[in-house]
């Protein structure tokens, strides 16, 4: 049976290149970068070229970058430390409704220690407009948070725009780029952000390792406290292989991010408007254009997306109906009831993310694979019946 | 030139065996848990072998292990997140005075967000007294944290008999076991902790990951909020390779610990005693028989620390002078100043820390080459010269 991945927003493969340049330091250079002897000159010299090349992918400078644990870390690191280091200038924070968890729970858990957190609606297709930042802006605002791209629906958000109405404040901008970093084009500059959050198994790194860029001179409080790695902003012997394996992604996804993404956009239309064609009453979700370059996002009427999922994974086909993260709370999503779809079309949500692997066989594969699955759901779906026979009784 | 690594407290190196083992999940097997689909399947089950690897090491149920990114991961987690948890029944926080820093400014940060942090006392050999923590606890102290034993000194803490005065109140009681899990036998249900810290990196394990192992039943609030992984208490896609280096590290440690203490011990006693032998007006710090097994640590008096690891290094040998995790930040070791030692014999704190791949020759070398070095930097002590001087006018 063909076996095609198409859930790379859950994880990606590590690129065997990467993987070459870690292996080094899962051999013989093991040493602590923080020791003053000779075995920690080596890991000292790969932490700062990884920084140079994570900070170079976007835009930025290299001893802004703090090396953590994950991209969830780095988010709860900007939420948790940026408002905790602000607050004597306020205790608001402002976030978008369609963030990743490690945002949302990040400034809920915020809530509870004293802070005020407002959502940010979006539209239809998942954007945030500046006039509706604008609109929540307060004088105790100290904190927005709208990430990049959104890994449900693949929506791009304005960032650049939004950054202008929160710059007119004193607010702190941070964007979660986890979805976009290393996908396309991006830089810290022209954002206009102040903090930023990426992971390198969005690129064919590691798991394990991600990053917060902060701009230089904005106050944080250690979400991980003890030794002075990091420049005492985050504590922890540094994961070296992961850090290296980090920054040569980095390094790749520059070189090689317009193919990469020649690579993906013909291959995600031809699902997008593959889907269109042969699947009755599905809809895509999020922006039409404005989206990720391998990203195909779908909601199909009529269906309980967990049980399309499991019949094509029977097929070889791995897809999600969202955040893997979530994936086994089996709750609506909190980013299609953001964008409005009723909870019946909600549950038929279907996501398909496309990496460099991936081939015009393997999306021929699915449109091949995937009517004779919707058929068969709807069959047994009394939803679906109720509908027909109402049809029926229309004409 | 012979290289002789004699600082594994600040980091060990991978065991081959325990690459080999992680390898496949940095190539084939890259799935996320959480994927419902067939690619989630290998690394579910390996999640939860690599759980079941770790409890079996310090006799806890594999459900209780909370994997994180690192042993300062796991201190911060449960000083802040216990804390945070129990602040309904009160707001003090008891932590020993020669914590590592991961739980020390944990516990600070926790002090500035309207905790009372209060610290244990030690005597000369860095014991805590149970009679002291007695004292100490009071109606509203809801957390107390004490490591099992200081890698700086190499004291082992009487962390049974802490508990059972912990105990007869309600407060929890954490352990940071960072240096011992793995290295000595260590059973939680005899230790009579709540709560405990270990890391893989300090038992051949791979860097980037640790576990808070935490009973049953106690609550803790997450530190990293979002996704629902490991039971909705850490969350992050989890280091699936890390993980499975840190169960096979387990099981490896298990099977080998008396040969590995077998291997050390003599080493650590040959070491010792031959510092004692060959170097005048030097000290052994910690404790002289309750210490952990590859662990010598001394002061050398009229000595600059950092220097006397300089010319060490210079013939191969590296050592520490302390926590690698401050070694950049060149101040007095806490640890040393809580056991009483004066700032001009701790500025002389010279630490070994042995592994598995250490000889006899090892320490022969070292033994060789420390006495000419030491009395190089006397010649250009002026304080050596005072002393000199006093004891010729004493005659």
């Amino acid at each position: 049976m063909r076996k095609v991945y198409l859930d790379h927003s859950a994880t990606m493969p590590l690129d065997p290149r990467i993987l070459e340049a870690m292996l080094p330091y899962l051999r013989d250079i093991f040493g602590n970068p923080s020791s003053l002897h000779d075995w920690g000159e080596a890991p000292r010299q790969a932490l700062e070229v990884a920084r140079v090349q994570v900070a170079r992918l976007i835009g930025a400078q290299p001893q802004e970058m703090i090396f953590t644990g994950s991209a969830t870390e780095a988010n709860n690191f900007a939420i948790k430390g940026l408002a905790l280091a602000q607050q004597d200038k306020g205790k608001h924070i402002l976030v978008s409704a369609v963030e990743h968890f490690s945002v949302l729970n990040a400034a809920r858990t915020m809530g509870k220690l004293g802070f005020e957190v407002s959502q940010l609606p979006v539209d239809k297709h998942g954007l945030v407009y500046p006039e509706e930042v604008k609109r929540r802006l307060r004088q105790d605002t100290i904190l927005v948070s709208v990430m990049h791209a959104n890994a449900e629906i693949g929506t791009i958000e304005p960032i650049a725009e939004i950054a202008k109405v929160v710059k007119e404040t004193g607010a702190i901008f941070h964007t979660d780029a986890a979805a976009t970093a290393g996908a396309i084009p991006l830089n810290v500059a022209e954002l206009g952000v102040d903090a930023l959050t990426l992971a390198a198994n969005q690129f064919y790194g590691p798991k394990g390792v991600g990053a917060l860029w902060l701009r230089r001179g904005v106050r944080i409080m250690p979400l991980l406290d003890g030794g002075i790695q990091e420049g005492g902003r985050r504590a922890g012997t540094e994961n070296m292989a992961a850090i290296v394996g980090l920054g040569k992604a980095a390094e790749l996804a520059q070189q090689e991010m317009s193919a990469r993404q020649e690579h993906l956009m013909p291959l995600r239309d031809r699902l997008i408007q593959g889907v269109a064609s042969r699947i009755e009453h599905s809809y895509l979700t999020g922006h039409p254009t404005g989206r990720l370059p391998g990203h195909a996002s779908f909601c199909i009427e009529f269906i309980e997306g967990e049980a399309m999922l499991m019949l094509l994974d029977a097929r070889g086909i791995a897809a999600s109906s969202g955040s893997s993260c979530t994936s086994r709370a089996l709750k609506a999503s909190h980013v299609l009831t953001a964008i409005g779809l009723p909870p019946e079309l909600a549950q038929g949500s279907l996501v398909f993310t496309l990496g460099q692997s991936n081939s015009r066989e393997d999306i021929d594969y699915v449109l091949e694979e995937l009517p004779p699955v919707v058929e068969r759901l709807r069959q047994m779906s009394p939803l679906f019946a109720k509908f027909v026979k109402a049809q029926k009784g229309g004409k």
